[in-house]
């Protein structure tokens, strides 16, 4: 029972392939091509999961399936995905599903990308000993998801926006197009869009400086994990805000729910570990009513790979 | 299967009498006294329950139990209520089960007063056709529930806590101690005290006029109402704020849970009634991310009796 998963993401492409305990045998990482739209992105998922396979020693013919995660609009029956904001030119829908299997000649699960990360932790992850939890996912923006009696609770097909869960309706706008959400403060997308309107007014930072240094082209998980070692004074306040409104955004969840965790991921989660956690931890403990028993609070523990993890647990449905 | 149901408020007692099919076949309203402490308060619970049996005309022999709606914490095993903050000398702990079952010769279950609004709306009311809804009731303060699957969801025993969902940090002190709670804008205790701060910077209002006319000690529901009515500024000033906090916490839960429904009740959310949530759901709805398919937005329709009629429903657990 091997199985790829693949988590496709703006930025990378990460391939898994996992045996029947679900143990990673092998893994590939690669950049998202930015200039060849979505049949460019598939093609590239392609490559990735051939390499994954052939880097794991597994007979391409004893490979079961193959998951991935997706940003977007999920067709599950279709096999299609839409309006990717994060993907190359992916406004309109695209049949990732059907070229995928074309191309590799596999049967091809598609998911959304936070939902399997999440599920992946509470399977596999920092979330297997809790009943329910919490999970928040930093990334370019942020995901997340509630487990309800060991099971995703998904509503109504979109539950699990904990990004979007108003901090302040007086706050800076979204990107969803919304004032002072969650994301807006604590998102990787908001966060640089801050940055940039604030060095546009004359303020110093380091963050371009080191993202330039690093070769990049946006304000990466890493990017922010130097800046913030290097006491960046602009890192700095702006990881503050990001930590207070995750606060306030966390604890109001937790008020209503009441759940037995809160597992913080995502690329920027997991880049800033535990110390960030902590930080979230000591500020979210006086906002909740339960403070005298606080539910516990973890980092998602399958790290980078968990999206891609989640995503090879599709082909077992 | 006859049963009494009670609801028990910091202002009144109120008894329903429900037959098999969970009708109301009597009912009985009394001031909770404040000049006895919990002995008082528990003998004016069994006047009630003799007389709402009396006025039903059904036998007391049939009367099979007697559940008590309290705030508080409740522990059902001890039949006792802790820190009722909201009832006379309420603060340790009294065996409120065990003295009512003595008074009234009757097996008593205690419960959670807003779950038991809940799970009446839920089986019996406007959540009876809603898999999943998160019910707001605003009353001295903010109350709630979260239906999943049907169920009321408690998490470690205290979900539910929406008027303790942060809507600004920056806010207004809350009853609980903290800021900016939704229940610090829409609990009906914290309007009055800002309506008390304002009036005594010497800005007029009708409001504790018209509250000395009714003979209230605090500014009820129909207190609100009455000023609302006769457009009194300063009423229409905080209950717009109070709208405004609750469209923001509402879609924050929303967002988070894509619920199928939101029940608003409580004795002012029944009070203030439709026009009031028409003016909340075109608050939220702009706040929503699935705005294009927003929940159903309801009144609570077993009204002022909800609460006891899910008192009601514990003799048959």
């Amino acid at each position: 029972m091997f199985r790829v998963g693949v988590d496709l993401g703006g930025t990378k492409i990460q391939s898994v392939l996992l045996n029947k305990d679900n143990r990673v045998l092998a893994n590939d990482r690669r950049l998202t091509p930015h200039d060849s739209g979505p049949p460019g992105v598939a093609q590239a998922i392609a490559g990735s999961v051939t390499q994954v396979i052939k880097k794991s020693k597994v007979a391409t013919a004893d490979v079961v399936g193959v998951g991935v995660g997706s940003p977007g609009q999920i067709d599950k029956r279709a096999g299609t995905v839409s309006h990717a904001g994060n993907l190359p030119d992916w406004d309109q829908t695209f049949p990732l599903g059907i070229e995928l299997a074309a191309q590799i000649d596999k049967p091809v699960d598609l998911g959304n990308d936070v939902q399997l990360a999440v599920r992946a932790e509470s399977e596999l992850g920092a979330g297997a000993n809790l009943n329910s939890f919490i999970g928040v996912f930093l990334g370019t923006g942020i995901g997340g998801g509630v487990i309800i009696n060991r099971k995703e609770w998904l509503g109504r097909g979109a539950a699990g926006e904990i990004g979007h869960m108003i901090v302040n309706q007086d706050g800076p706008s979204c990107p969803c197009g919304r004032f002072g959400c969650l994301e807006a403060y604590a998102g990787r997308a908001a966060m640089e869009a801050q940055a940039r309107a604030w060095q546009d007014t004359g303020q110093k930072t380091i963050l371009f400086d080191i993202m330039k240094r690093k070769k990049r082209e946006r304000l990466t998980s890493g990017v922010w994990a130097k800046a913030l070692k290097k006491h960046d004074p602009m890192a700095t306040r702006l990881i503050d805000r990001a930590v207070t409104a995750l606060s306030v955004g966390i604890a109001s969840a937790v008020n209503l729910l009441d759940p037995d965790g809160v597992v913080v991921g995502g690329g920027l989660g997991i880049r800033l570990g535990q110390p960030f956690l902590d930080r979230v931890v000591q500020e979210t403990t006086p906002l909740m009513i339960s403070r005298e028993r606080p539910p516990q609070f973890a980092v998602a523990s399958l790290g980078d790979l968990g999206g891609a993890i989640g995503a090879g647990l599709l082909p077992l449905d």
